[in-house]
C-alpha cells in the first residue's frame, strides 16, 4: 500500500515536472538579467515605446501582444529593425546577438514597476557649485559669447563651447547622459542642457572659460529645457526660471533659473483628449519653449494630445490651460511673429498651431507622413507671406504652412508647398534657416541609404525647391578600424546658424570610438569654410547657437 | 533504488504539503470571496482609507501593514471601531460576523485593480429623459417652488422634494446610491443630486411635479457635485455647466447644465504639495463650490492639499490655476462676502481660507481637532465683525474665524471664539445659520455617547454660547422591533433652514428598516412646529432648500 502510494507520488511528480517543463516559456529571466535588460531598454527603447510599453511613437510592447509573436520574431525584428521607423539594433552593431535575445525575452516580461520621485528626492541632487553672488557680474572674456555655439557630444555626455567667430573650442563641460537638446537664459547669458537622464546641468557663459554653475537631476528621461523669457506689465522673469519637461515620471518640474532648486513637480498624467480618452499614466511631456509675449511656458503633452499653456508668474500655484490638441504631439517651434506655436503630432501625420494670445488651438494641418519639424524654419515668402516648414520622417518631402492668418488669410494654417527631397523615404530629422539667408536647410540621417543619410540639403527660400546640397568630404563618412573592429561613422546630423546668418554649421554624427568633425559652410557660397576637428569632437548630434537659441531665430 | 527515490520522494512531497499548509496565510480568499469584500470596502471603507489604501481620513491599510497586524488585531478594529473615528461595523450589526472576518482577510490581500474611466465609458451612461426643448418654459406649480426642500433618503437612494411653506411632499425621485449633496443651478430651476456611486440626477424644478430630466454615472465614487453661477463681463454662464468632484477614479468632470452630457474629464492624480511630495494616483476631489465673481470653480484635491481655481469658460480646454494649500481638505464654504473660500483640512486640525479675488491662499488658520464644517456658518458678530464657524470632529467645539481683513483686521484670520459644547468628545457634523436668524445650530451625530448624539444645540449667534437645545422628541430615537429584529435609529444630523430663515429643519436619521421623520422647528421660539413623517421617510441625512443653497445662505 505505502509503495504504491509512492509509486504514485513519484510518476505524479515526475509527470508534473515534465509538464512544468514543457509549459515553462523560454522568456524566463534571472533578477540580474532583468535589471540588465532594464537598463537597455530605458536607454534604446523607451523614448518610443514608452516605460510602462503602452506606445506612442513606436507600437505597443504589452505582454499580452508580445508573448503572442514569440522570442524568434521579436528577436528578429531587434535585429533588422522595420521600416516603420525601428532601428536596427542588431545589424547596426548597437546591440550584441547576446543583448537581442535578452531583449526579445525581457519585452514578454511584464514591465518592472517604473521609478517614482518627489520634489524632496530631486532636491538631494541638488548641487549649486557657484552660487549668484559668486558669479561674475560682466563679461570675463573678450570673446563675442553671444557667437558661442553649444556642442553636444551626446554619447560622452559633455557639451563643447565653441567660440563662432574664432572656432576656437573655449570648453568642454560635463552634462547628463545624452543631452537632447540646450537652451538659454532671457539674457542669453546662462545656457541650459537637459541630458537624457533628467540632469540639467546650468553653464554661465560670462565667465572667462564657460562652466557648469549647477546641476539638478530632475527625472529618469528627459526631453526638454526652456527658461522664463516675458517681461512687461505682467513682471519682469527674465532669467528667472527654468522649466524641465520629464517622459518619466511624466512631469513638469520648475526650478530657479539661477541656481536650479527645485521649485515645484506638477503631474502631466491626463486624460487623453480624444478616443478613448483613457487615463494615461505616462502622458509624456515632449516640447516646451518659452513665450515672450506672457510669462507662460507652450508644453506638449505627447500621449494626452494635449497643450498646456503653463502661466509661471507664481511658480509654486501655477495657473494651466489645458488646450485639447491632437495626439502624439512632439517638436515644434514658433512662427515669426512668436505668437503662434506650431508642434508635430507625428503619429497622426499632422501639425497643430497654437494661438498663444488667445488662448486656444488656432488650426491643425495635415502635412505628411510623420512630420519632424525640430523648431521648424521660417520664411518670409514673396507669393505666401510669412510660412513654417516641417520635414518628414516617413516621406520625402518638407511641408511649408501658412502661418500669417491677417496678411495672407487665403494660405493661412494650409499647406502652401510640399518641396520633394530627391530619391525615396524619409529620414529627415531637421531644417533649418535664418532670416538673413537665402537658403533652408535640411539634413536626412534616419533614411534608410547610406547615400541619402550624407545629403544636407539646400533649399532656395523663393523657389522652395532643392537647388544644391553641402559636400560633406567622404572622409568623415568611411569606416575606420578601431581595435581590429570595423567603426562605422553615421553621417551629418543637425544644423544652426551663426549669429550672423552668414554661416550654417553641420554636425557629423560620427561614432564615439572615433573622432567626428562639425563642419562651418559658407551660406552664401555653400562652401566648406571649416572643419572643426580634434580627439574631442566625438558623436556631435546638435549645435546651438546663443544669440539664435535666446531669441529663437530660425 | 527505485522504491528509495519513490519513498524520498514521498517525504519530500509531504514535507513540502505540511510546510506549504504551516505557511499558508489565513487571509487568503477565493476570487468569489474577493468579488465580496471588494464591494463592502467599496461601500464602507474607501471613502476613509482609499481604493488603493494609501490613506487619508482614515489609515493606511496596505498589506505590509495590515499583514504585521493580522486576522484577529484587525477583526476587532473592524468590529469595534476605534476612538479615533472608525466606526463599529460589527458591534453596530452594520456587517455580520462573517462579514467582519471576510474583511480583516481582505485587507491583508493586495488591493485589486481598481477600474478605470474615459469619456466615452461616462458617454455610454448617459441619459437624457427629457431634452431642453421639451422642458416648460415657466413654472407649472403654483407652488413657491424656490422654497422646495430636498430632502436625501440615503440608504434607499431617493431623494423627496418637499413644499417647505406646506410641508407636503411633492415628489420622491430616483437618484444615485447614498446620495452625498444637492445642488441648485445658479436660477434654482434646476436640482442636481450626486450618489456615494458617482450618478448625477437632473431634476426640473418647473415641472408641475418635479423630476428626473436626466442622468448620468460618471464615475465609480464621488461625493460632490456644482454648477455655474458666473454671470458678468467674462459671459453669461447662468445654469450652463454642472461639474462633478470624483473619488475613484480621481478626476473633475464637467457636464452640459442642461443635459448632463459629460463634456471634459480632468485627472486629479498629482503631486502633495508638502513632503514627501510624492505622486499620488488617488488624489480625491473632496468638496466643489462655484463662484459669483467669476466663471470659476473652486476645487479641493484631498489627498494632494491642493486647491484648483478651475475656469470652465471654455469648457474644453480649461485653465486650472492649482494653489498649494493644506492635505485632507474636505469640506467647506464661502465667507459672507463670497470672496473667501474657507475649507478644513481634517487631518492636520486647520483651514484654509482662499481668496479666489486674487486667486491665492489668504491664511491657514490652526481651529482644532478635525474641523467638519459642512459649509459653515457666517455670522456678522458686534464686536469681531463677519465671522465664519466650524464644528469638529475631535473635539467639542466650534471654533469662529473672522473674515473681514478689510473692516476688522485685527481679528481676520484668527479664531476669534471657541465655543464649546456641552461634555467631552466631538461628533458634530454640521453648524447652520441664516443672515435673519439670532442663532447658530449645530449637530453631534458621531458623538460616542448616546444622549450627546440626540441634542441638537442652539448657540447665541452674539454671545457666541450654547443657550438653548432642539427637543428631538423620544419616540424618533427609541429601539423599534422589526421582524423579531431590535432597530436603532440614529439620532438628528444636518441643518437647513427655509426661504425666510425662519424655521430650521432636522433630519432624523433612523434607519433604513423603519419610518423617521424631517423635523421643523420655529427659529424664534425653538419649539417643534412640524413633524413630516411617512412610510417614506427613510435615513432622511440632509436637505438642501433651494433659494439658500442656490444663493449660498449659511
Amino acid at each position: 500500500m505505502k509503495l504504491k502510494v509512492a509509486t504514485a507520488v513519484l510518476s505524479a511528480s515526475l509527470l508534473a515536472s515534465f509538464a512544468l517543463k514543457a509549459q515553462e516559456p523560454d522568456w524566463k529571466l534571472s533578477d540580474e538579467e532583468m535589471k540588465k535588460a532594464s537598463q537597455i531598454y530605458f536607454d534604446r527603447c523607451a523614448g518610443c515605446h514608452g516605460m510602462l510599453r503602452k506606445g506612442a511613437t513606436g507600437p505597443n510592447l504589452e505582454p499580452e501582444k508580445t508573448r503572442k509573436m514569440g522570442t524568434e520574431a521579436l528577436k528578429a525584428i531587434i535585429h533588422y529593425g522595420t521600416a516603420g521607423g525601428m532601428p536596427d539594433w542588431g545589424a547596426s552593431g548597437e546591440l550584441t546577438p547576446e543583448e537581442t535575445l535578452l531583449m526579445a525575452k525581457f519585452i514578454q516580461n511584464d514591465p518592472p514597476p517604473p521609478p517614482e520621485t518627489s520634489l524632496d528626492k530631486i532636491k538631494a541632487t541638488w548641487k549649486l557649485y557657484i552660487p549668484p553672488e559668486k558669479r561674475p557680474t560682466k563679461p570675463m572674456t573678450n570673446r563675442n559669447w553671444k557667437n558661442y555655439m553649444g556642442v553636444v557630444l551626446r554619447d560622452v555626455g559633455k557639451v563643447a563651447i565653441i567660440d563662432g567667430d574664432t572656432k576656437e573650442l573655449v570648453n568642454i563641460v560635463n552634462t547628463g547622459f545624452a543631452v537632447h537638446i540646450l537652451r538659454m537664459s532671457a539674457s542669453g547669458r546662462y545656457m541650459y542642457s537637459i541630458g537624457r537622464d533628467g540632469k540639467v546641468t546650468l553653464i554661465d557663459l560670462w565667465m572667462e572659460k564657460p562652466d557648469v554653475v549647477a546641476e539638478v537631476k530632475t527625472c529618469n528621461d528627459a526631453r526638454s529645457v526652456d527658461t522664463s523669457k516675458y517681461k512687461g506689465s505682467k513682471g519682469d522673469f527674465l532669467d528667472k526660471y527654468a522649466v524641465v519637461g520629464c517622459y518619466w515620471p511624466p512631469a513638469i518640474v520648475t526650478l530657479d533659473g539661477q541656481t536650479l532648486e527645485p521649485l515645484k513637480i506638477v503631474s502631466t498624467s491626463s486624460y487623453a483628449y480624444d478616443k478613448p480618452n483613457e487615463f494615461i499614466r505616462e502622458a509624456r511631456v515632449a516640447s516646451i519653449v518659452a513665450s515672450h509675449h506672457n510669462p507662460e511656458w507652450v508644453i506638449n503633452i505627447k500621449e494626452a494630445g494635449q497643450v498646456w499653456l503653463y502661466d509661471y508668474s507664481d511658480p509654486l500655484n501655477p495657473k494651466i490651460k489645458q488646450l485639447n490638441a491632437e495626439r502624439f504631439l512632439h517638436d515644434g517651434g514658433w512662427d515669426s511673429s512668436k505668437r503662434y506655436f506650431l508642434v508635430a503630432a507625428n503619429m497622426r501625420n499632422k501639425v497643430v498651431a497654437v494661438d498663444t494670445e488667445e488662448g486656444k488651438v488656432a488650426a491643425i494641418v495635415e502635412t505628411g507622413n510623420k512630420p519632424h519639424p525640430g523648431r521648424g524654419a521660417n520664411i518670409n515668402h514673396p507669393k505666401y507671406g510669412p510660412i513654417w516648414c516641417t520635414g518628414h520622417l516617413g516621406e520625402n518631402t518638407i511641408a511649408c504652412i501658412g502661418t500669417d492668418p491677417k496678411g495672407h488669410p487665403e494660405y493661412a494654417w494650409k499647406v502652401v508647398k510640399k518641396i520633394t527631397l530627391p530619391g525615396d523615404g524619409g529620414g529627415n530629422l531637421f531644417v533649418k534657416t535664418h532670416p538673413d539667408s537665402k537658403y533652408m536647410y535640411a539634413d536626412r540621417p534616419l533614411n534608410p541609404d547610406k547615400e541619402a543619410q550624407s545629403k544636407i540639403y539646400v533649399i532656395d527660400k523663393d523657389k522652395l525647391e532643392v537647388v544644391s546640397e553641402l559636400k560633406v568630404p567622404e572622409k568623415y563618412l568611411q569606416p575606420r578600424t578601431v581595435n581590429g573592429k570595423e567603426v562605422k561613422p553615421r553621417g551629418p546630423v543637425h544644423l544652426e546658424f551663426n549669429d550672423k546668418g552668414d554661416e550654417v554649421w553641420v554636425a557629423v554624427w560620427g561614432n564615439k570610438l572615433i573622432p567626428s568633425a562639425i563642419l562651418v559652410f559658407d551660406d552664401k557660397t555653400l562652401k566648406l569654410k571649416k572643419a572643426i576637428e580634434g580627439d574631442w569632437v566625438r558623436t556631435p548630434t546638435g549645435h546651438f547657437n546663443v544669440l539664435n537659441t535666446q531669441k529663437d531665430i530660425y
